[in-house]
């Protein structure tokens, strides 16, 4: 075959170098951008008087009628046309004619694929905005109903003071709530045309960018020609933006996973989500929080790569950032699934309130009420702490719990202590007390729940 | 020693386990922004009556004494006090007494470490918006002096279409653009204060969060308590902006090495920004560039840690999170000095404009002209460029270029050409055309420089 | 449907989880490894006695006759199925009934696919190995055509000294030397048999561990079970190799890409390893090069990748391992496309002598000779370093070139010049006289290429 | 300042440039190599007389006062200087007089740096063998004690099979067996001499590189100059094999926390491993493997930073590779620190047998026993895997365990059921058991740590 850019070229390609180079094996998942991008384009040229009607018609007939076969995926494609710029302008010049040549006046591949990349990743940022949404909604509806749900709350995996479930779960809102602000702010610097920027310089046609980038719904346009054909920053940021949730999602993952086991059965997973084994049966295992926390690695990789592929080179251009796109569709299947299964996973988990109770009641997870309680009474906090500290060591010794101690061992460690400590030590007493802004008492947790709601538009 | 966590324990810890564990060595860089923090969080508990005035009075009066040491360089830290805070609080204690052990009520490490970071970040992050501020001056500077510089650019480091030199520089005004626009984002979320977090749950104490933040200068405060403590999103986005500033750098970085090369001689760095060779005295290597170039490897490996380092990680704070100081200060001091240098090494380089315009004339980067020439009088791109190529095809066999072939020549391989096609192949010419929005073109050069002004403050 | 391991669950999963969970979609590239290992395994049960002479005859009769499917590509595979060794199995027991449930005796798919991916990559390993061997020798031609074509050497892309050009070449033969010794490596412990560890633990059955891993060609087994299906070294392994090899040859496409730049023009590619611009005719991009230059990040993407999956998983087998495979199989692939490609276009490309020679003439890449020359005549080396620079100095003020200065100016800077001094600068004898071990000396460079030979087996 | 390498400038450096482009304030780590290898060159020199006896004499009199100083940290580095090599020359030339300029003949800092830092490394890998061998010994040892505990091996962190203890711990010692023979192999890479090989093209004097070689212990010599000065990929090769050793120690991390909950209550630390909490006075932290999972991100952060800086560099040194240095100290500081605090937090760790027991009691861990029962009686696995996983949903109903079963329901679900079925589900019998090669069962593990004795000579 003679290739389209081929003119200047005596030999002909071995095949299994076009193959090699060849991008349509995956960057056909652009297809329909690429027609839509082509359509504002003839649009533009024809309103400009560089196309007459006519053509723009012919031309715009054509890729609707490819459009309409792409739907319905009777499109082949072929190698031979390396990418899904030249196998949509071949199969446009074989369905009506040379005028379909009139197509790429102005443009060129270079700012037409940067175009495709920018509209596809505007819809899929908005999609996985709209997935984090619901999912919010979902941790708000199950926090609604675990307020008063006592756990122990963790630092270093220790059991360090009593909290709400709800508050729990909350947190991982509010992450959530960051991630979607950073993929909002990210569509500003995709929804930027490159249209018309040419190979690199701009054109000599007098073509009105503006107004395609406003036919594609595009909130303004790259300022410079270079820039807008050798940014991919859009695409990092969003890979950056992905990085951070996938982050996210791993630890809400490695607590859902920790959660399962026999030791803590904290929740049991709807059995839609978790698998079973082919060798010992009564397993139940928590598949789908372990993938998406090894989908992390995933996402991470992308972003990786993309860093790599970019760093070091020069305007404007080059090959290498060809490589750009099978990370990016990699990443935003990945985030899409992951954040669809977590939420389905997470609405549907049966809590095991009792196993939750059960824990903060024997431990000493109650110890920082101690510390409060004597600081509230006037001594310094360091050494509160210390009394604390020997009393707890006082029941290791004994084989018991704070509560357990009799009176007078309380008042020989210090004078301040009062009946009351008893009450003091209750878990329940101890997380509804704590309703300092943000804190994890009872009524904090519905302010925050009910501050949440009002964020996400639940609530009005 | 013994501890001030050590009441419970009754081995005392080795040494060397102690440095593998202690953070002062790194966090020390920390001092001013955790005493900062501590004189809110007094103010704060005295206002709230936690703190009597005298007591908030003596503590205050202590941490600004501290203060003026640590300004003075005159703080000595020690590792048996595993941190700062640890430090700080207990030089306090030294400096005025048992009261000083009041000033951990209400908070605890794990927001006391998280709001000196946000603290230091935010000042950081400002700076290093101001850095790229400047560094774009000198970009409208330098580009306003070469407007009709002609110069080859390049794709695939093939010279593809003459450009001005002003357009080339202005694409690196557009990258550090963005960079400034992500860092201002990233700053919304470092202004938020987890302090009042406590260890995870928030505190029995009536304090006001909300006060302590405004004391500080945040713009709001975390809505919950276990993600207060537990997130490090903000470093994570500040070091993938970095990156991605980085990237810009080493793309600009490659360039600056390639035109100060024998082979293209665009460009003769001041000898400041350049060094010789210990063996070859004629060399005179473009080492910042270089040196910045790498660096970029620095900058991508600290995101690359934090992100290892969260993923996983169950709530709250975990030891694990200690790792995420010493990354942070790197990529600061890397990107703050990397932005000074660079800046600098634009500002004093040499432009070679006879070099360059010796380039555009000899080769072959008019060739889109006649294309465009071609397509403008009707033909299909497409087939056009089929014409140029032999055309060129033509001009290597004989060696020669466009504008040498005699004008039946250029009749023969299509009536469409007429004389004025050699004022079409000037390299002047062709870039002063491009006049489409973001283009070449001088004039359309000149107005970007302009919008570039305005919106850097520089003119009004 | 009903699942294979669903006996203990009562709903039946939604689709698109098990969609998401599958890996069936990609580990259908491991069909023939999983064939052959359960053809081993059955092979072993019978041995053994666990599985009777006629039963191992049908089981291996059924797989055999699947593995004549997978080879003609008519195997349908199903998500119900999840992965390919239930695929597999359930294949099997259709074709020849209950019997083949008797196969999963003694194993686990946690063993299984284990083995599978180590006979996967024990081949795929070797196919690299050899891919490395053949550019090796293309190298080795190339570099016996040009010993005595000298160029400049550079160091931070300046010209530096003059080099011969197979010196130069042989640099490359020396790295992928090195990359194929860790290959080598690696494939020790590729060539490991994890089969028969079970699940974790190991089986009750007799099995025969060593004789199945025998079967299969490994060199040996895991000593421990939980080990063996745990451990993903051997992928981690191979895709550091890939990584480093992908950066060797990062660096060679970036010295391919400059020299075929219109400055430099030191090479011509073939006109099947370039191509051209949709929109500039005259270009012949240097596309293979660039394209595997970026591919880089993806290899690098892959690795850390893996990396960030495996940290903080607690033994043994966890869902998240499997996401080992996909960045596996891309990197296999990566990475033969590459060296093949990369092997042709060294082979096919064009070395323009006379541009090379012409580089080392008119510049000071002959300064260190004066430098030397001084140092052998008794000066210390930093004073003549010094003696030189100002030479140099005075040329660059006068515009000519060292061998232009007349002879009384050496004399004038040093008693020590003679008139030996202008066959000294002369850039050919400059190459022939550094015959230092591994320099660049022509009959040094011969010596070298001699020891590749042999190394490599072209000649005994 | 005057620049020993500024003979050509005429501008003088400014002082923050410099000290942005200075390695001394960390390449000083280098100092005693960098003496090593310049007594190793003056040698060499004087051997093939090149220097004169007396002139070698003095200089290697100067090195080694000049050593004696280092070892007592007297000496003092100026960023005047740059780097190590200039500051030791300076330090020289001002002891010994300005034959010290005389060192540097046949050489450059190319090939010094490199050689220092090969020298470093090869004993930086040295040490990190040995201590991972020392870390073996512990948890032979360790084994050793406990071969006869039972705990629940798991897989996706759900009880899946008992195993012995001594099983687990040993799966960590093949672990660490790989990471010793990769570290071995990059030996092979690192005790390889690149000195001599000049700026990148060898040298023009008499030198013999063998001789300086076996000097400095190396085992040869790199064969081309220019790949001498250029190769990095012993520094990649180490922390490749530091990462994944990381990766380990991060799971084994992982184990440690989870065993140190409440929740497994597995291990309890020694009080030197760990650390208590500011605020929460009952915790018992286990810090040192959090922080070492933690800083598996570090390690993996400086591998990802130096293939990034190499990647797409062009021969031969270009300054990006000054950035090679710190991530290397920081990798091996790390490795180094993080093997012992390991091996001293496993050695002092006490293991609650009867905890590890209670959990294998009161669980389904032995469900497999039964399939493996039935299977072993004929029946097909996946069909005995069926009748397993309804017995087990039938005593979860009861809320009882299989042990709990009365015989008839046994025999109810399948007939090949005898009363020897209480035996198989005794935990302690399925452990003893599972007696294929690597498998858990006692006798077996014995063997294997027998083998593990004699493979790190523990015994003979």
């Amino acid at each position: 075959m003679k290739k389209l850019w081929g003119g200047r070229f005596t030999a002909s390609a071995e095949e299994w170098v076009d193959e090699f180079g060849a991008s349509i094996p995956f960057d056909q998942e652009l297809v329909l951008e690429d027609i839509k991008g082509s359509i504002a384009h003839a649009t533009m040229l024809s309103k400009c008087g560089i196309l007459t009607e006519k053509e723009a018609e012919t031309i715009i007939g054509g890729l609707k009628e490819l459009k309409e076969k792409a739907l319905k995926k009777q499109l082949e494609y072929s190698t031979k046309y390396e990418d899904i710029h030249l196998n949509i302008e071949h199969m446009l010049t074989e369905l009506i004619g040379p005028v379909g040549g009139k197509l790429h006046t102005g443009r060129s591949r270079n700012d037409q694929v940067a175009t495709d990349m920018h509209l596809y990743l505007s819809d899929q940022v908005a999609e996985i905005a709209a997935l984090l949404g619901e999912f919010q909604e979902t941790l708000i509806e199950k926090a609604g109903d675990h307020i008063e749900t006592v756990m122990p709350g963790y630092t270093h995996l220790q059991r360090a003071q009593p909290i709400s479930f709800a508050h729990h779960l909350m947190a991982y809102f509010w992450m959530l709530e960051r991630d979607k602000q950073r993929f909002t702010e990210v569509l500003k610097r995709i929804n930027i045309s490159p249209l018309g920027a040419g190979a690199l310089a701009g054109t000599t046609f007098p073509i009105d960018r503006e107004y395609s980038a406003e036919l594609l719904g595009f909130e303004g346009i790259y300022q410079n020609s270079l820039d807008a054909v050798s940014d991919r920053d859009f695409i990092l940021e969003f890979m950056s933006a992905s990085s951070i949730l996938m982050m996210h999602l791993s630890r809400f993952a490695e607590e859902i996973i920790l959660w399962s086991s026999q030791e803590f059965r904290f929740v049991e997973l709807d059995d839609t989500f978790a698998t079973g084994s082919s060798i010992m049966p009564q397993k139940k295992n928590p598949d789908m929080a372990e993938l998406i926390r090894g989908k992390t690695g995933r996402v991470y990789g992308g972003l990786m790569s993309l860093l790599t592929i970019l760093k070091g080179l020069p305007l404007a251009y080059n090959k290498d950032m060809q490589e750009d796109k099978e990370g990016m569709f990699d990443t935003v299947k990945t985030v899409k699934g992951s954040l669809k299964i977590f939420s389905g996973m997470v609405k549907t988990m049966t809590v095991n309130t009792d196993n939750m109770k059960a824990s903060v009641t024997k431990d000493f997870s109650n110890a920082t009420e101690l510390a409060d309680y004597l600081a509230a009474k006037g001594m310094p906090f360091r050494e509160a702490h210390e009394v604390v500290g020997k009393l707890v060591l006082d029941c290791i010794g004994k084989g018991c719990f704070l509560a357990d101690l009799p009176f007078e061992e309380f008042k020989a460690s210090s004078s301040l202590f009062e009946e009351d400590i008893y009450e003091a030590l209750d878990p329940y007493n101890a997380v509804a007390r704590r309703n300092s802004a943000g804190g994890t008492g009872f009524a904090e947790v519905e302010a925050q729940i009910q501050k949440a709601r009002l964020l996400t538009g639940l609530e009005k």
